[in-house]
């Protein structure tokens, strides 16, 4: 690199972080006034965003017709340049979403539990926003309209960085939130869009923006995701992968375990809440394994079992060792017997990832002892996980579904996307 | 240094990381077995960890007693040497704090909210323990007990780091914690104690002990505090400091106020509910202002006041800008007049920490925007800031106060120390 290259990218990177650093301000300035906005005005915002992208499909469809032309330049995968690309259809139904979630409840100001003290203080524990919530996210436009307006609708100030080839894209969606926030009267600064391709933005946001930034949501695929959990230093709403499980039990309905499995697997391969293994209580292996190897092998599943399943059911290719952790997302299981539910728990815990996991049987105590102990964001009792969403939830629209513990646990939807604060209310008491 | 002592050094430091290591494998072991511990057992351990401190009074202030003579010999302050003293009546409150503790209801297993959906599924979102929680605290033997008492109830396991001065004492009470978890049938690692008084103990649990440790809460003085928020890689509960505000609005009461805002200043100077800033509405400036200076003045209070404070009631030391952000814990506040509740507000915001608020005000309009639009965890109308306590709040006892908005703010119970999953229960649904 020559010295004059060396300058150039230092001041770059000076730039940048100046850039940054602007965004942060501004959007905790802008959280403020959010705080306090009503849900008149939130809607208000809200509807006229989906207004303003309706009115602009054909100059956001013109803007993405340039990134796939780049991406397609660059040899970009299908199935990349499929998430990339926008058509009137789904143009609509980013508007519509954004209907959808001004239709929600609004979970600012809701109080969450009250009680009088013996001295007659009235305390209320009531909700928040968050404050400032950055999303980074791979090049599927869509997230920039669904996200800004998730959180808008909690009173939180948003800080959009989306894929590089999604630029053009993302900035004509985001033209139209901010259409939409001003002719609420609610402070543009409410959803700021990063407006650099520079990937050293991503670190900036990583960080926090010296403290502008209360929670960051990794969109995309496990190697984004798994940056973000290593690198942030703010709380990170995520899940960096779905090895789900669907354990059958020496109690379990035949028809019943075989209908979910099929389901659990094969409905969407490719969703973070598909079956990735099958766990099979030996007790049942001669009359159970070999119907439900076969329901998913008709399904067009490809199965592989550990070598005991495989002494029953001929056929099956070997699973490895890695197989029992891997998560496919594509029409592959791994199916294992295992010594009855302390087994089958045990595996979970040992292989799985915490995000969702299912029981099949007709045995309530059993079905009561894997609900209670496996330790997942969701547990199912005879139901299939491919319901692990929040809109199957009830929760309306959602940001992401997290597997981590703190705050937000599972589907992650507005209520998620808040806090709470104590509201004390006296005539005059001091503490004694 | 020498080779033999750099060698030293080395073999030292990996010594303490493979112990670290082993003690958060063991701690997450533990806390499997936590999550589905019965109330009644977690009752038992406790009831019989209290009875063990009490009859194991004399040795625990043995060893107390030569952690004091250690400390005196350093020449430690005499306010250190209180915090670390114990006595019998000291050793009885930890006892007694413990079987308080017992006597809370089980956070662990509450149904927080449940629905049906339209396709039968019936979806509960129930309460869980964390995990494994890292206290890491300062010379003060008691939070041995508090601590480790208050994870257990809430079904988490506890990694214990106190301070190396109080040593001997720690080891004492954990002891009996141990004697407790063992009696009742649990495990003895769901309470363990950092063996070592190498100080890299305490890095290798800010890393999080290989993801061993789910939540951090520092115990101690502001330079503890500010390190643990600053290097922790997992999240913590925790508040650096409390800057905490009585504002006098134009319609308060004068009488309320003065008895209010002496009692937040002076009832106890050296908690983090203490008030430190005083501020007062211009337009009572000539009616409010003095006579609140006067009784802060009769209660022993050194008052600093703004240019313009100081211009109505002459006598008063002048404030410097860093008045408005120091939390004096002492017979010291800060006074400023304010336009109105807009730029008490402001104030607020530009200089507290989030912690505890208050507003004394006749006038409801008022306090409501008031309580709305400041931003801490804890915000009061007519009442004394030093009722920041989970105490005070009917919660028991508590693990101290946070002011972050993640997972828990304000009072830090045992209600805060749980996470939560969904539990959802089929008859054979599968997602369409």
């Amino acid at each position: 690199m020559s010295l004059a290259e060396a300058e150039a990218g230092a001041s770059t990177a000076v730039d940048v972080a100046t850039e940054m650093a602007a965004i942060g301000e501004a959007a905790r300035t802008a959280a403020r006034r959010l705080a306090y906005a009503t849900t008149k005005e939130k809607n208000a915002a809200l509807r006229a965003m989906a207004k303003a992208i309706r009115e602009k499909s054909e100059a956001i469809l013109a803007e993405n017709a340039l990134d796939v032309a780049d991406a397609r330049e660059t040899g970009a995968a299908v199935s990349f340049i499929d998430r990339l690309t926008l058509d009137p259809k789904r143009v609509e139904a980013m508007a519509a979403g954004i209907d959808e979630i001004a239709a929600l409840p609004d979970p600012v100001g809701t109080v969450l539990a009250e009680w009088d003290r013996p001295n007659g203080l009235h305390i209320e524990r009531v909700r928040t926003p968050l404050g400032v919530i950055g999303i980074i996210y791979e090049s599927r436009p869509n997230v920039t309209a669904d996200a800004g307006a998730l959180c808008l609708k909690a009173g939180n100030a948003a800080i959009l960085r989306g894929g590089s080839d999604s630029f053009r894209s993302s900035h004509a969606i985001h033209g139209c939130l901010v259409e939409g926030l001003e002719a609420a009267g609610l402070p543009q600064e409410a959803i700021q869009i990063v407006p650099t391709r520079d990937r050293t933005a991503v670190g900036h946001m990583l960080a926090g923006l010296r403290g502008c930034i209360d929670v960051l949501v990794p969109r995309g695929g496990k190697s984004l995701v798994a940056r973000v959990q290593q690198e942030a230093r703010v709380p990170v709403f995520a899940h960096l992968e779905g090895v789900c499980h669907v354990y059958v039990d020496r109690a379990a309905d035949l028809e019943m375990a075989k209908k979910i499995v099929v389901n659990a697997k094969m409905r969407r391969t490719g969703i973070c809440g598909a079956a990735e293994t099958l766990l099979v209580d030996r007790t049942v292996a001669a009359t159970h394994l070999k119907p439900l190897i076969v329901a998913l092998k008709e399904a067009g599943c490809l199965v592989r079992g550990d070598e005991e399943s495989r002494a029953v059911v001929p056929g099956v290719t070997p699973a490895a060792e890695v197989d029992w952790s891997t998560e496919y997302l594509d029409a592959i299981i791994a199916v294992k017997l295992v010594d009855g539910i302390k087994e089958a728990i045990d595996h979970i815990e040992r292989y799985g990832s915490h995000h969702t996991d299912a029981i099949v049987t007709n045995d309530q105590a059993a079905a009561n002892r894997f609900l209670a102990r496996v330790d997942s964001a969701i547990v199912l009792h005879n139901a299939s996980t491919q319901f692990a969403d929040g809109g199957e939830f009830g929760m309306g629209a959602e940001i992401g579904i997290a597997t981590g513990k703190m705050h937000a646990r599972g589907p992650v939807g507005v209520e998620q996307l808040t806090s709470f604060k104590y509201r004390v209310r006296g005539s005059g008491q001091i503490r004694p």
